[in-house]
């Protein structure tokens, strides 16, 4: 039977724990950071449960301990904040504290590298199913963070990456089909999304976003936040939307690829609103991650879809919510 | 059904969360927090999950919520820390959305005035059991936070309050006899834990302790971490310890009131050494909390007990650890 300082250790070595301006890390009662100078701290909490957001005899412990993290720090890239710490506390059950945790650690220890992030503390507790909780801390400087609030009529909704693949990834893991690995990059969407920390820094900087936003929900709902947030409206081109492509061997699975776009959820890509006037300083791509033009927001308080046959209808928020849902 | 929307808005109607240097509270994708000037960031993170911490059909849902904040913000505490903001993610039944939830959000919004913090995010989720994990973050002055690591030999060792209360709220629990309210002081104690923010900012302040710690796991095992984190070892003097006095009536539970001191867990009060030149400062009360010698720090590495007869015997930490103990 593993103690709980034995977890902690295990845990504290896979992790990078050392940082200027962390000034006590694991093993207090608490961190203490210290804040860089002119800068602001952006910080987010994020579940990640087992049975509702992933099931352990199917996602590899390694994507369970990859992803709990990107997700949280997704919402560090949405509001244009360089990552720098986290927080995880963690619910295990026993026969998941050999082997699985291994792996868990491993996975996260990666997501920690690619994002720029260090260990500063956390909590174990053993548990009948697994729980975790991270909380992630970024910084920006003072006054620069981009909030849901800021879309203005006539800017430009845009969006990064593609639309879609993570759900496909569910889909196909639904279906059973995950054991084939003939679609390895829907998959690798679905197991291990990508928080797009280089785009929002690169908006803050460049002073480029008016709004923003991480599509976490899907395309429809998140939209609908920073609509409602702005008190704005807008109108998003079917015909612009960056969708995934459906491979031709799933036809029988009869799935709507502007579907997938519009309501599939944890794709993590940004969904941010820029002037027309600075819209030119957008690169077409940024890291290799394209960024798309896909609307326009008006004044008008309607989130409307225009075909490309010149139809329009009203997109409703569809994407995903575990209190509406069946988990 | 209720949606998350509608659940994130009951939560946010129930908590004051406006406050100077809180730029961006609930409701974007993150908080945004300003720094004072010359200060630094404590946080910390907590676990707080049904059947390992509390018991549905035993802890009302007040003291969940209470409780639970409590836990986490007596870290700051035991950091000498100012209590500021707090982030709550959330894991809920369907049939705990409504009353049961009230009350716990009653609880814990009681818990947030008493110790000044304001609710800055979260995260909830329908799940089977409640889950609940805190983050708080208090604020100190710069490089001022009281760590387990600086006890010297020589320092006197000391406590606030009376040990071993909440361990014997525990026990007439487990015997069924919480309802009888005959001993409302114990279960108090057990159910609404106070962090003692007070004494922690006082300490800071008149620059008194060297280390310290919050009796969460029971005064051997947390005793244990403050040499061990210090390098040294301790003296206690078991007649000086201020214990809870077991009520007559219950003794043919053979409740040992010395045993529930130096063991019992969950009193979260605050364990911490003070030179000895520095010790007259010590009030014997602080906002009518005790504060008592019990011991004294020592170079030889070991922690004794000293009898009132004058034995002394190894004191090994047997406190409160959830993956040695059945759960």
């Amino acid at each position: 039977m593993v103690s709980e300082d034995q977890l902690i250790q295990r845990v504290r070595r896979r992790f990078a724990s050392t940082r200027d301006g962390l000034m006590v890390g694991i093993g207090d009662d608490a961190a203490v950071l210290r804040p860089g100078a002119g800068k602001e701290w952006v910080v987010t909490t994020d579940a990640f449960l087992e049975n509702v957001h992933f099931v352990r005899s199917v996602h590899p412990a390694k994507s369970v301990g990859y992803k709990a993290l990107a997700r949280a720090t997704s919402d560090i890239a949405a509001m244009g904040a360089r990552a720098r710490y986290f927080f995880l506390t963690l619910g295990l059950p026993d026969p998941c504290t050999g082997a699985w945790l291994d792996d868990f650690l491993d996975g996260m220890a990666r997501a920690a590298r690619r994002f720029g992030l260090i260990l500063a503390g956390g909590d174990t507790t053993k548990y009948p199913v697994i729980v975790a909780s991270l909380t992630v801390l970024g910084e920006i400087d003072r006054g620069k963070a981009i909030l849901r609030s800021g879309a203005r009529p006539g800017d430009f909704l845009c969006v990064s990456g593609k639309l879609g693949g993570a759900e496909l990834g569910l889909r196909l893991i639904q279906q059973k089909l995950q054991k084939y690995k003939k679609w390895p990059r829907f998959l690798k969407k679905h197991y291990y999304p990508e928080p797009r920390l280089a785009l929002g820094e690169w908006l803050v900087a460049r002073r480029c976003a008016t709004s923003m936003i991480d599509t976490s929900d899907g395309l429809s709902t998140d939209l609908g936040h920073i609509c409602q947030a702005s008190g704005v409206g807008a109108i998003v081109w079917a015909a612009k939307i960056p969708m995934v492509r459906v491979p031709p061997e799933l036809g029988r699975l009869r799935i709507d690829p502007l579907g997938l776009a519009l309501n599939g959820g944890e794709d993590y890509e940004l969904l941010f609103t820029v002037p027309k006037k600075r819209a030119k300083r957008l690169p077409r791509k940024l890291g290799g991650v394209p960024i798309t033009v896909i609307g326009e927001i008006t004044r008008e308080k309607k989130v409307i879809l225009l075909g490309p046959d010149g139809s329009s209808m009203p997109l409703q928020p569809e994407g995903w919510d575990p209190f509406r849902k069946k988990a």
